[in-house]
């Protein structure tokens, strides 16, 4: 869960001579930042890029605008934009994110495998819609209630490229692959159910076909668990507002679950983070199907000894187990 | 739910002529606020004040600044700024507030019930301590997990003010009264449970012997809802991210509710938002005891008229009921 980052001197290091744009478009950047944080013994590497790579190729470029995130430059907002958009071929716009994967493959086989991933349509359609970050989703859940066939086409078009991307960074040597439907724990149930996992079910069910261990991410996702599980996934990814156990009873113990420590408990005293990474193991009960992780991102204050630490302290408590 | 603000002319009108804080504290002018809504035909009038009026007299004054939301002009960070705060009393430093609840009353009186609120302690130490709003409450999360003692006193310091301006404003004249905990959703259950229930508790337990009903609030709250109840409240008010019968069968009939449509539904089509009021009403199933509500407050952008619509669809259902 975005291992390589701001937490890490090395990074920021890297980040005084390069963009985060440049470091993803340069496949040996990225190759360099994805095996930065493999010294704190992670049992996966993960593929350093952005959700929001795709957005380019497809015709809406955006930049990272200090103190704001992302910006898109022309936001979509009509029909006619929708139609503009290209379903890119991931071999053309994002050759340099597959080049990345290649090279990465290449450094790190047979020691740790290579996870890929790509953001899910609705939280990639939010940030088309509302142009950037939101705090309620305006605009996007507009179009979705009042526009039902430009939202159709919107998520149609977003889904067929996120499935092209996904599958092409499985062809290029990724031995699994995330979808980060990050922002879906804005939506009831039921606009969930009606709106986004049709979609999401789409790019699943084809990208499963390809027996890697696919992993389904969300937050706030806990009323979501089966709908999103029934939307597909190998590995359902929950966050740390439902206990471990709880959430696995619910997704049923066929499938695989990853997480959930608060991203925060990095930032209290090692002792605390490590003592609360193995309650997550306790309640995960030493079934096989268990992926420790966070609920979401680690932020940039995170203290890089407790993320040794609680890895550490992770990798023991399987041993003890 | 925040009836009364930015969605209506009548209320901007005013605030070009006096800021937020200048209109909750000019009794006449919060009577006035409070009343703009009634002529949607809501059920209830909802005092007009902020849930933050309590940091000044506390010795923590604050403003709103524009584009940034609420400052705290000295976040409170250290042990020693904590012992300094004031446990106050409403009677002297939200006089204001109590004032405007008896001119309230006494222009309502035999028509619509006025309900009184305050936030709660979670909510309102995150104010305190991140200085503002924050997208993770890092500061919040690690005074309480790094300095449990100055949490602790934090806590109750806050607690018993909040308990003391509810039961002030009762004894003013409020026929109910509502605990705002509008962030506790980024806490995971064991953290709700260790480091905020038992505050909680003990101001909801002894405002619950005043004979009035008593609304117990958060969002994000699918896997708290029983701690909540547990913590008191009479009525407890839930989100949208739940089906609202998943969430009275979890409550027991026993409680009342208050929900749960999500706002932003407001700024959908009308029709579309009458359709889902009445869903919310399937769901409630003619059962006694369901406030219809929003899950959060209302936007800004919210068209008075869909409002209007949406209360009327409200009153039609029960009379077809």
């Amino acid at each position: 869960m975005r291992q390589a980052g701001r937490y890490m001197p090395e990074y920021r290091a890297l980040r005084e001579k390069y963009s985060l744009i440049e470091i993803c478009k340069t496949p040996e950047l990225a190759l360099e930042v994805t095996l930065q944080p493999l010294k704190f013994g992670f049992d996966a590497a993960i593929l350093f890029a952005d959700i929001l790579l795709l957005l380019e190729p497809m015709g809406a470029p955006f930049d990272f605008v200090k103190g704001q995130g992302p910006v898109v430059h022309e936001p979509i907002r009509t029909r006619a934009q929708i139609e503009k958009l290209r379903v890119c071929d991931p071999e053309e716009g994002l050759a340099y994110v597959l080049e990345a994967v290649r090279l990465i493959r290449s450094e790190l086989d047979g020691k740790t495998p290579l996870i890929g991933f790509s953001g899910a349509p609705f939280t990639i359609a939010s940030y088309l819609i509302e142009g950037g970050k939101s705090a309620n989703y305006r605009l996007t859940k507009q179009m979705m209630w009042s526009e039902p066939e430009a939202w159709q086409m919107l998520m149609r078009k977003v889904s067929e490229v996120v499935r092209r991307y996904l599958r092409a960074q499985v062809e290029a040597g990724a031995q699994a692959v995330q979808l980060f439907d990050s922002w879906i724990g804005s939506l009831s149930p039921a606009d969930y159910e009606a709106h986004v996992q049709p979609f999401v079910r789409e790019i699943l069910q084809d990208v499963m076909t390809l027996g890697v261990p696919v992993l389904h991410f969300g937050t706030i996702t806990s009323t979501l668990l089966e709908a999103q599980r029934d939307a597909g996934g190998t590995v359902i990814g929950v966050d740390w507002r439902i206990p471990l156990d709880q959430a696995w009873n619910r997704i049923g113990h066929d499938y695989a679950i990853q997480g959930n420590m608060d991203p925060l408990l990095l930032c209290a005293p090692p002792e605390v983070a490590v003592a609360r990474a193995r309650e997550v193991m306790r309640l995960a009960a030493g079934r096989p199907g268990h992926i420790f992780n966070l609920g979401h991102g680690i932020i940039p204050q995170t203290p890089p000894d407790t993320v040794k630490a609680v890895i550490e302290a992770v990798h023991a408590y399987t041993h003890e187990g």
